[in-house]
């Protein structure tokens, strides 16, 4: 096993790195009446990075913040986000609303106008109530703290059952650095996933044009591999800021190394605890391909198969049917020879079992594949013996009387 | 409206066209005993086409069919099928087995070899039992009869609740002919049905070339319109045989268009019937987008919309949630352009209500909205404004606990 130079901090958030802080107020846009305004702001001018949505009906933060980091030369001190209304699908007066909350958000904490990033994530197609959204960020900037992460974490929630949160220390050659992070899913993991919004934080020192490639690698390995293909929602983004406050540079190559592999780690770890909150989840399953023509042709099985509602049924179901994995396999529009085709399925901590071999059944003990199935937490393995393509994807079961219908099919 | 040169023939079934005998027996493939096994013969030689699964993974029937049509001269005296299993995954002996069904009915009904076709459906991966197979072809010889059409369509069923069957009369210049057909569908219509077949007969007297293109385009219409794409299953299959025993030919130009549209007719009928079967289903529900850049495109907007789970939900909970069907849009692959989308909703006996216009929100009245999406059938219609490209697909909704999760989410 690879050493690694990173370790978890307990209780972590995005203001466990230095020169960061954050507050939660209760603005009135969630009809709960929960917490639903976030400020995080940072005391020092950080470089900032983005990836968003690649669905076409965009919304307007989503707009906004991609015109903020296009210039390429950004200097952001904070984010600005809502819970509750989306701010999508709500034309020009939507994008002046989304462009007012970052030049409310700079104003409220002494910033200069586009230096705050915006998030949304709520109901789509209504106009968001500003008078509440400006009370809430004179409020929340009022309440800018440095315990203010988990309360931050809370309020972006919206079906998730509970906050999504975390941080690493990472050992450099030039000392230690942090990275702090939160995130919210969707009710349900699915093609059509609900918003996921994201926000790392860094007291590291990193360029801007270093950031943004380390940030498409790790949502790339992380949150892009739990939906279909981090193209869904009208709202999907992570925003990764770096303020520099811990006076260490990632700049060698070692350093980049460390760095990328813990904030890869981090969102891994974010993407897994969305999926493991998805409503009614009581499998969590890692689907690895393996031998694809390419790894394009990986992913498209990885998703097809991730995403199937027969197979994620079957999960539920704890019916190990691996017909319906090939299925999926076979119409996912890789390159596919059904007679090469294996599938092994595996607990985390035993031996692999092998249940197709040449594209048909090994002969194996229906009791045993029962019992890798019926483990809350398994692989499903496909190797396609055609290339180098290789691809993870995390996934869940979906339960309910939706299964009832097809968990039992077995004529 | 058009005037129609068709109408629908009261029970119809397989056998309603001349010179068509079907039986199906109880052979002890299906665990509960119900009839599983099915043969449909034509007294005379028949012209035959087919439509197959894209799915990579194709199941030994279907290559074995495939086969038998590529030479494009095959002259086919009839179909065997069975349900229970599927004969998928099985490799050689898998196919060895399909020949030999092929081989078996034909032999049972004094046919040549390569005379006949075969489909089945069911579990994947299992061998078939070829001894119970063999008994039941010989059975279901024997019990030929031009009353056997409505028997088969009930065997033929796997997770269907009702039996798909119905024919057509049509009026040519030449005189009258008859298509029946039958299909069997699936629990949950979705981008992974369970498989798909569909039979149709006609005594209408067709070349073989004239035929395969005539199925294609109704196919298209129809079967591949209430799945993403049609390359689904392992096993999906439709065949149609035509024996010209009413002694009309379809040879002219008009007689081919009243062909084509009555066939077309018919297998949206099945099509229809099998979604209206999906296992919970309460809404019966019209995809239709206009204005798309160009026809692959509308196709991909609908598919999707009509796929999306949390469209689907939406449809269960009563709820005209557009934003999802916006979200649907926006990521489908389509060229979109968010500024000029609109959406209109409608039940089959009342104007559309607009939605959307403009990509934004219309003001219409909540209530109406409800209203349509109360209703046990409605159209929803997605409108680009980019181009001439339109798509019809049709769908339900997804109901039960998957429901409760997604139908209430309004923050």
């Amino acid at each position: 096993m690879e050493y690694k130079h990173h370790r978890y901090v307990p209780d972590g958030s995005v203001t466990t790195p230095k020169g960061f802080v954050a507050a939660a107020v209760a603005a009135g846009i969630k009809q709960s009446g929960k917490p639903d305004l976030v400020l995080v702001a940072s005391e020092r001018d950080c470089a900032a990075a983005g990836v968003f949505t690649r669905n076409q009906v965009a919304a307007a933060p989503v707009q906004v913040d991609r015109e903020t980091l296009s210039g390429g030369v950004a200097i952001i001190r904070g984010v600005v986000i809502n819970a509750g209304n989306a701010n999508a699908c709500t034309g020009e007066p939507g994008l002046a609303d989304a462009r007012d909350m970052c030049r409310l958000a700079a104003e409220a904490t002494g910033a200069q106008f586009g230096q705050f990033l915006v998030m949304s994530t709520g109901v789509i197609g209504q106009p968001l109530p500003m008078e509440k959204v400006r009370a809430g960020i004179s409020a929340a900037a009022a309440a800018l703290s440095t315990e203010g992460g988990p309360a931050a974490a809370e309020a972006i929630m919206t079906t998730d059952t509970r906050p999504k949160r975390a941080a690493v220390a990472i050992d450099l050659p030039g000392g230690r650095v942090t990275i702090g992070g939160m995130a919210k899913g969707a009710g349900m993991i699915h093609p059509d996933m609900a918003t996921l919004l994201g926000l790392l934080t860094t007291d590291a020192a990193i360029p801007a044009a270093d950031l943004a490639p380390l940030l498409r690698r790790a949502a790339d390995a992380s949150f892009n591999a739990i939906s279909i293909d981090g193209d869904t929602s009208t709202n999907d983004t992570v925003l990764v800021l770096a303020n520099g406050a811990s006076g260490v540079t990632v700049a060698d190559d070692e350093s980049r190394a460390r760095f990328a592999a813990a904030l890869e780690d981090l969102c891994v770890r974010l993407a897994q605890m969305i999926v493991r909150d998805g409503e009614g989840v009581t499998k969590f399953v890692t689907i690895r391909v393996t031998g694809a023509a390419t790894a394009d042709d990986a992913r498209r099985v990885a998703n097809t198969v991730a995403t199937s509602p027969l197979v994620k049924t079957a999960f539920a179901g704890g019916d190990p049917n691996w017909g319906r994995i090939m299925m999926a396999t076979g119409r996912s529009g890789a390159t596919v020879d059904q007679r090469c085709l294996a599938l092994w399925i595996a607990t985390p901590d035993a031996a692999p079992l092998q249940l197709v071999r040449d594209g048909t059944p090994t002969g194996y003990a229906e009791a045993d594949a029962a019992a890798i199935f019926a483990a809350p937490e398994f692989t499903v393995h496909v190797d396609l013996a055609l290339g180098h393509g290789v691809a993870t994807l995390w996934t869940a079961d979906l339960t309910h009387d939706y299964v009832t219908i097809n968990a039992d099919y077995r004529t």
